[in-house]
């Protein structure tokens, strides 16, 4: 059995893959090394220790029971001898010994029996002028989340620039904008926020939400230079030139692999370390996880990645479990995120539409909106989601949703991401046992709505129509080759009718059978309701009586709005 | 193909399949019957409803789009025809004819190619003296529930008495106790509230909530007599005398199946209706669904009993899907449920380990509290789960949780619920895969820490006591036989250990190593913590130390408290 352990990263795998080792071997010997002073706290945190949610950044660092988590803690509480600003210079794997050296200029050598190495990751950097300038930051460490505070507490930023609208992006402009009241710019490179993670859909309903909180958007434009004196002043893309106080650089991270790679640990493309189930490398001694491996995903079968806290702490006990000569498995992730956006939230798991038929999959969107619980409830919200599936198999793919954070959107995403590591059909979803009662769920759930609407798309009955395509049937409303048939109540439709009377016509749902000869014949029919329901409903009804060139609008006017569709029926 | 549908009962399961059936079979006819004036209506709403949350009862009747569900809708909207206060008098399968009689006597013979039963169930009744005074009430229908809130809403109600501590009796017990401030006791003959539902803890948890709230409870009592002139004043226990101006009868149901069992319909032992996975009966032109139904417990593999309107909307679906020629199927439930309790909730799918081990299996209990979100997120709250697992194949036999209804309780209970008929190893709880960020979720987050303890559990290194056994435990501490080992930091501890010198103890987990001579060596040690984390790290340690005698508090002083344990530490 091994008796000395040593690990290289103390910041979310390492310790948790050391202390769990350390309970099922008690006799052994774990050292903890990590060439940064700080270790062991909660990167994820850090938008939220700027946005000053948590009020201090030893709260990142410390447990439940608030006890900071440095070296003291290691060894009082764990057992556990850990070296902070020790940096690890060689791994010696024919001597099996670890050649490191503290900061202060003295050498160790470690003698290991088994080597973790949970070193995670590094910022990508633009390969553009100027990104050497202060005040541009990344959030990947405690030191640059301190010194960005430092800099919005003190007053010093009044206009901001993140480049990038990903997960750290979006959480990095809520923090500056929400809190601070800074006048914050995302430029992202793609034509979307949360690109690969949701539809257009679903990101334009995030975007819209935050630019109502006074967030600016530039999509589809690239940064080409940062220019200032010796602090950023300005940031220019290819389109315009953006001042700014700061910067954050939010464009994605490469894995900290040279160690692995001078060790001669195989590697896989993209510079991740390469470990099997049990998170063991080519070399059956030495562990690695978290940031910086290649974890299946279990959705394409293919090599991923998934740059989680939570992955690295699961995959740390994993580690710590087989060290102490355990039988565990980490077999791969689907991967499940969630991304707050103000009082809103972008959430999923699997593949997004356009990752799944970019993997090959015959993949469509299917889109529902429903409140959350019980319509006659009085606390209740519409929420919005998406399910991926395989147009052939009829497979689940993905399932996205976005919806206020303290609504029932989070629940549904969970529930379907639990059971996508077991390759569900539509139909498990239409099935699917959500425990109910009125203020929790509705009778039929829209999770189960959400399966409905698919299995009806895939057997032929139901047509949606999408946001971007309506969109572009509205931009080309003046062409007149479609109507607007609004199966609302005449109330909710009124005002529509009025102001666009050559393109929208009002025929609520139930008065349709009695007034299908109102009903234009040779024109392409846009049916619209508020969530979707009646125009699926007058979608049949219509196909019956001979109305074949029909579209549904999927989630309705409500998701219309929430996707920032201007109908301009105020003025 | 099948040109007339006749459906008898129009409320839940009914309305579902006669409107699915007709989208995808516009060209046919459907009927739909109910004795009952009042159609299509959302039962499960009717606490709601008396509490004053659900403002009007046509709420209750109303799509999502406020338009009730009268005959007229199902007519205009629905394109089927509804036959309101009509009664089903015989089933003539041999010539497909279901004879009928409207209120006001007229004879009618509805001729159908495939009949749906979905006649729903009646109250069970006490066989006692006094239930045919005035003001008893059931809360099984419309009718019941307006006269109820009528009842209330004049004012005539001071002390109410519940009969039942199940679902609809604590529903309806916050109901009265909450809005109307109402003298509300509930009376249950077993020794815990939901018994069969969840653990004796988690029941302690809901229960102590409640009477926090003003509700007092009475366990282990049965009802002897109701008593008074004409209408109800006084509900006889066994043990007491309790003054009543409305009694709750909420001691379960019975399903109506006298229809079915005339027409010679197989039933099942217990009176309801046998169904094959397409929801069709021992007559394969008669469907059946909802609360009159047996369904398969997915959990058991044995026949189970799941009276939900959930349950009965997704039957209906299938119902109509078949009928139409379709081929859904229904294959059973694991039986997810949630009931609010004021501003707390318990949940639950699969299993509780008393019914886990009624069923046969070697269940037992494991037990968490862990904040629902990052621990240094702001908005957070400790939940409670329960992993029902089997100690011999170690498959997860069900779980259960008490928390804020805005808690994330409800999305971990759901994404375990949703992975229960996949029949889960407890490792699949350790490494469920939920969306993480920190204003969801922990990076270890509870559901995997409920996983991790399990298999601790079962792997003989975590020797848990649940409130129970821990009451037991407090109640003898005079007898001097164990010491209350408090791992947390002495600022925690102090109050204790200032008010039970002889047998309480203060060492901090991080001074443990240091003060092993202080650990008494011939008693039993109860470790105790905040939440558990610190007290199973210290059974650990001091296992390695030779002290083999431990129980660690499962879920710490947090449960302890959320029980209504009275460490009379404030006095």
């Amino acid at each position: 059995m091994s008796e000395n352990i040593v690990i290289i990263g103390a910041v979310a795998v390492g310790p948790k893959a050391g202390c769990r080792f350390k309970r099922l071997r008690q006799d052994a010997n774990v050292t903890l090394i990590d060439q940064d002073e700080i270790i062991s706290y909660g990167g994820c945190g850090i938008p939220y220790l700027i946005s000053g949610d948590v009020s201090d950044e030893s709260e990142l660092r410390s447990t439940s029971f608030h006890m900071v988590r440095d070296a003291q803690f290691f060894k009082d509480d764990k057992g556990i001898t850990a070296l902070p600003a020790t940096k690890v210079v060689r791994i010696d794997r024919k001597n099996k010994i670890v050649h490191a050296l503290t900061k202060d200029g003295q050498e160790k050598e470690l003698p290991y029996d088994k080597l973790v190495i949970g070193v995670g990751t590094k910022a990508r950097e633009l390969n553009i002028p100027g990104t050497s300038l202060n005040n541009i930051y990344n959030v990947g460490n405690m030191h640059d989340a301190m010194k960005i505070k430092q800099m919005v507490t003190s007053g010093q930023v009044e206009k901001a620039v993140v480049i990038g609208a990903g997960f750290i992006g979006l959480e990095m402009a809520e923090a500056l904008a929400d809190m601070w009241q800074i006048d914050t710019t995302v430029v992202e490179y793609c034509d979307q926020v949360m690109p690969g993670f949701v539809s257009k859909n679903l990101s334009f309903m995030a975007q819209r939400k935050m630019e109502a909180e006074g967030v600016t958007f530039y999509l589809n434009e690239s940064v080409e230079a940062i220019e200032g004196k010796d602090s950023v002043e300005k940031v220019k893309t290819n389109k315009r030139t953006l001042d700014a106080d700061i910067v954050i650089m939010a464009v994605g991270v490469a894995p900290n692999t040279e160690l692995a790679k001078e060790a001669g640990l195989e590697i896989a493309p993209g510079g991740f370390i390469k470990v099997n189930e049990k998170m063991q490398t080519s070399d059956p001694d030495i562990y690695a996880g978290g940031d910086c491996v290649e974890i299946m995903n279990l959705m394409t079968g293919k090599p991923g990645y998934f740059p989680l806290g939570s992955m690295a702490n699961r995959q740390g006990r994993v580690i710590g479990t087989n060290m102490a000569g355990g039988d565990s498995v980490f077999n791969g992730a689907v991967g499940s995120f969630v991304v707050k956006t103000f009082d809103m939230a972008l959430a999923g798991a699997g593949l997004s539409v356009e990752t799944a038929q970019k993997n090959g999959f015959d993949a469509v969107g299917i889109q529902v909106a429903q409140f959350d619980r019980a319509h006659f409830f009085p606390e209740k919200e519409i929420i919005f989601l998406e399910l991926v599936v395989d147009q052939k198999t009829h497979k689940v793919l993905g399932i996205q949703g976005f919806g206020g954070v303290a609504s029932g959107m989070f629940a549904r995403i969970n529930a379907v991401a639990s059971i996508l590591q077991y390759h569900p059909n539509v139909d498990a979803i239409s099935n699917l046992e959500l425990a109910y009662s009125p203020p929790f769920a509705s009778a039929m759930d829209i999770i189960n709505a959400l399966g409905n609407a698919a299995e009806n798309f895939l057997e032929g009955r139901y047509k949606p129509v999408a946001f971007d395509e309506f969109d572009e049937c509205w931009q080309n409303r003046e062409k007149d080759d479609c109507i607007f048939l609004d199966c609302r109540a005449y109330a909710d439709a009124r005002v529509f009718e009025e102001k666009y009377p050559d393109i929208w016509k009002s025929i609520p749902h139930n008065e349709l059978h009695q007034r299908l000869d109102e009903v234009p014949k040779d024109k392409k029919l846009v049916l619209i309701c508020n969530t979707g329901v009646r125009s699926y409903e007058a979608q049949i009804n219509l196909k019956a009586k001979g109305f074949e060139n029909t579209v549904s609008v999927g989630a309705g006017v409500a998701s219309l709005k929430q996707c920032g569709i201007d109908f301009d029926t105020d003025k």
